[in-house]
């Protein structure tokens, strides 16, 4: 393996082209490898290996700084620099993060879990570099998802002038679901035009015979190949110069085109438009690269699919439901509910703030729009539910998974905050069923409620299926009455905690929640003057529920109840990347450690 | 009057063209003579005056719907859709609120205090009426200040195909400070283009003349003017119809553009670039505009005014000091600072996502970055917040202004949930100083803190002056030592507990919190237990200090000082437009109801 060769990165730079071709394939074997036993993204990650493998090439990385968007596209940089053993534990307590973190390496200069933010970061650190007068190269790397994304506008929008800014726009065609909207449409004209076809070779070709000393004349040169190459172009409207699209797997073309850019990319900022295959190399992914996006319990059904079903059965008796996902498609089981309603169904790209006053929009006619974005993504609209939904209190949906534990995700998908955001609105109702069942119920509840926006949260977990007769409502479930300790539960957690009641053979009552808020205060005042001990267990830190519970009991003067309370949530110090079922024992919530409490 | 004749928005279609001109005028002065008595935004609104006219002319607002993006520009809006009398009001609590909002108008459908949302909404709205086979016209009116948020750039990536779908686009060349970057240098360039400013004219006569049967042709027609116009237009990309520019102050113009555009807008989203003057028709505003954004306290001094003085001093001596703020620059007294540090300056624009990122590129660096947003639209960065600055620890410092009670900006812009937000991150440390004094000592504290994030908060309030004689520091500051209650006060507040005391003539022991995260329990311990009672006042919701008071007080068992504590917190359904004495009354926290509490 050539790979093998490769100590540190500047390895790469003794190659020839040909032993560059072979280390892609090393390195493609090597992913493939690594996620078919750990999971993680498969697709994207083989899509960008020869991008990575020029970019070292070309560019120092001792000295100038590679930024991933979302990081989804980093595992080869990470096998190419010092992390071969690490990424043998990809994404488990002991190895690498599946996303570029600068506390695992010199080499990643900024975290990358969430879309849209590399040119951000990148042009701050361009701006101290600047003031400092130093002179490396900063490359971001992203993908054409990234650009549905409002904020990479922004940082488009104040790049203007930057040198030696470089962004390369891996284009795969496709974010998490399918890239939607009008940039994609943009970059497929960019991509079909004849012109563009054409001159592609041409252009890579003219790039490297270009004079480097006179930058005045290497401007107008490359400014007239573009010219004739795209005309006009929504980039260069920005102050960005462009170049492309480059077959993103012909290392020898990306090798010339960035050398000439590293060469020329002293006057303004640089896009590098190059097109990849999402899983090249790997047949199955790309036969199918949509669910290939990250290879994780794949064969398990997770509540999001129960609720895709759950929400297709009742769109077709109400024709006012519609769904909106901020790509995340196929995360919430959402195709059947596309190809049935189409036009209810609106995939906005990673939009979340779109997605939150969109659907503001629509509830605003009367529509009941169910808005499909996970714990952490949420927090990028929390500015829009307050605004446009929770000023105007609007019956807007939202339908939160991923909310609790990240597991092999990491830190960047905590999905622990959520309830400690929302709780903070007035007249904002905020659901966490416990199974299967108790989903699907707790969805036709939210399909008819119509007093303000409302939540259901779910972590990312196996679906449980625990009997429960009667349906979903505001009033608390007494799951089993017994004595001394008061248990009450939200959400999936009610599993861990029969658990542990069989295992510990003790008999506590036991309350699910099913709404955080508003809290059912009625039943939890008539059983907790029954018992000596009370414990809330909630998969979310401290002000969650434990600030909708003491906003109460202290207006009341409950102290003696107060002093009977126990809350178990999850520390506000992100997890690192490990099983869910080690981040809930750790946070003292698996059934070992509820069984303790009693 | 004309507009004295207007007593529904139909009454406006009766007049003739120089009717209209004499109604623009009436409108002009109302709007003048109401904002020099009540405040508000004068010059983006006068600017507008044409725009809207001329939209209730040729539009039919019983019908069609005007979405305001912003609603700096909707006064004219107010006093052509029967609510002379609630603008005669204007920002007080009997009076209509300074911006759009449905619960006070049916001829308002959406609400509007935060920038860059008009459109997702608009698209929502189109959506919903698509689905419902109806047929009506949507208009957004936008400021250019708009496209400097990410958020719009979301929608317009959405908007593709959508029908009868029309952005006005009000380009009074500056936003709250001066729009920045390179969408405003496109702007400038649509502007000035040759071909633009001779064919301006006859473009809107060539519309004027446009078959209205046959849509194919008239398509094609305006597509080759358009092309022929503009060349390649960066909307036009988006797939948007652009049209413009536009004179915004010649009401024929406007009319007749208006009327040929509502007549094609059925086959894409058409944009209309219209140029106007801010503060056009009044000599003071179009002599300085940026400082009659908004007019309120214009004479007094803020502690935004404080921070600006102080960190140009610090800066002087500290080159790693930098400043960001999203278009926020007079707001926070930065115009010394620019001037003085202009490499050292950033106005990012309506871009508080970037703001933040941007920021934590910097400060990974080394950099010492001040991000100035207000309070509200801080809420727009809370993921960037975590995800970039939290999850790396990096020393970004937030200057939160107009935290807490809104005043006469009202919900739109309530300040009462920064603490309660950010409260909730690991290391994040969160300053309330409390007079002049005590800020500018913040200040200095939080440029050499080095350990993690740090935000200092204070309201748009009169600065105040109390003595202060040791520097700020992470230790509580004990300001009297008395006997039976114990208050805690959070910044600026400090001010009103005095005045309680002093007209009280009790003595309760008073402490200034400085820091609410970390709070300093030592001190607080120490005074606690000789009280009979504690009070914890904070210009913020529940779930701010009182969720880390209770925190801490429960994992330590400490019931009985539960019990003898009572939290003084604004009410998380936030407070209509008022004066924020009114405010802190009504919260309970004028100098008179803290009396009550002793």
């Amino acid at each position: 393996m050539i790979l093998d060769s490769i100590s540190t990165p500047s390895d790469i730079k003794k190659l020839s082209l040909a032993e560059l071709e072979e280390l892609c394939l090393d390195l493609r074997s090597e992913i493939i490898r690594i996620t078919s036993k750990n999971g993680g993204h498969l697709g994207s990650n083989l899509g960008a290996v020869e991008i990575i493998v020029a970019s070292h090439y070309v560019f120092d990385c001792e000295v100038d700084k590679f930024i991933f968007d979302v990081g989804h596209q980093a595992y080869a940089h990470k096998l190419l620099t010092g992390r071969r053993k690490l990424m043998e534990d990809l994404r488990e307590e002991t190895g690498a993060s599946g996303f570029p973190d600068p506390s695992e390496s010199k080499y990643d200069h900024f975290i990358a879990g969430h879309a849209s933010t590399s040119l951000s970061a990148a042009l701050g650190i361009a701006k101290a570099r600047d003031l400092e007068c130093k002179n490396f190269k900063i490359i971001s790397i992203l993908g054409d998802g990234s650009l549905s994304g409002g904020m990479i506008y922004e940082a488009i929008n104040n790049a203007y002038g930057e040198k030696n800014f470089i962004a390369i726009l891996n284009d795969n065609q496709m974010s998490i679901s399918k890239t939607v909207g009008a940039m994609r449409k943009y970059l497929s004209k960019l991509l079909a035009s004849k012109k563009g076809l054409l001159l592609r070779k041409s252009i890579s070709k003219f790039l490297s015979l270009l004079p480097q000393k006179t930058s005045q004349r290497i401007e107008k040169f490359i400014k007239n190949i573009i010219a004739s190459f795209s005309g006009h172009n929504i980039f260069e409207e920005f102050g960005f110069q462009y170049v492309g699209p480059i077959d993103g797997h012909n290392i020898k073309d990306l090798v010339k085109v960035f050398k000439n850019v590293r060469d020329v990319a002293n006057y303004k900022p640089i896009i590098i438009h190059v097109i990849t295959q999402k899983g090249k190399g790997y047949s199955a992914a790309e036969l199918d690269s949509t669910n290939l996006h990250g290879i994780d319990n794949l064969k398990t059904k997770k509540y999001s699919d129960v609720f895709g079903s759950k929400i297709a059965e009742l769109a077709a008796e109400d024709k006012k439901i519609v769904c909106i996902t901020a790509a995340m498609k196929n995360g919430y089981g959402l195709t059947k509910f596309s190809e049935e309603f189409p036009d209810r169904f609106f995939d906005v790209g990673i939009a979340e703030e779109h997605a939150a006053t969109f659907a503001a929009g629509l509830a605003s006619q009367g529509f009941k729009p169910f808005v499909c974005i996970y714990s952490t993504f949420l927090q990028r609209c929390f500015d829009q539910i307050f605004h446009d939904v929770v000023l105007q209190n609007l019956p807007v949906k939202f339908i939160i998974d991923k909310a609790g534990f990240p597991g092999k995700d990491g830190k960047t998908h905590s999905g622990i905050y959520d309830v400690a955001l929302l709780q903070n609105f007035p007249n904002f109702a905020i659901a966490a069923p416990s199974s299967v069942s108790e989903l699907e119920s707790a969805i036709k509840f939210a399909n008819e409620y119509d007093k303000g926006p409302i939540a259901i949260r779910f972590p990312k977990a196996k679906a449980q299926y625990l009997e429960c007769v009667d349906d979903f409502s505001m009033r608390s479930r007494v799951v089993m009455d017994g004595t001394k300790t008061l248990i009450v539960s939200c959400g999936d957690l009610l599993t861990n905690v029969l658990e542990a009641v069989e295992t510990s053979k003790s008999s506590p009552t036991v309350i699910d929640a099913r709404f955080v808020l508003p809290f059912d205060f009625d039943t939890f005042y008539k059983y907790s003057c029954k018992h000596d001990k009370i414990i809330f267990l909630e998969e979310g830190i401290w002000g969650g529920i434990s600030s909708v519970i003491l906003n109460e009991l202290i207006s009341k003067n409950q102290f003696d109840l107060i002093s009977k309370i126990k809350f178990i949530n999850a520390n506000n110090e992100p997890a690192r990347h490990a099983s869910r079922k080690m981040q809930l024992r750790e946070n003292g919530m698996s059934a070992e450690e509820i069984a303790k409490l009693f």
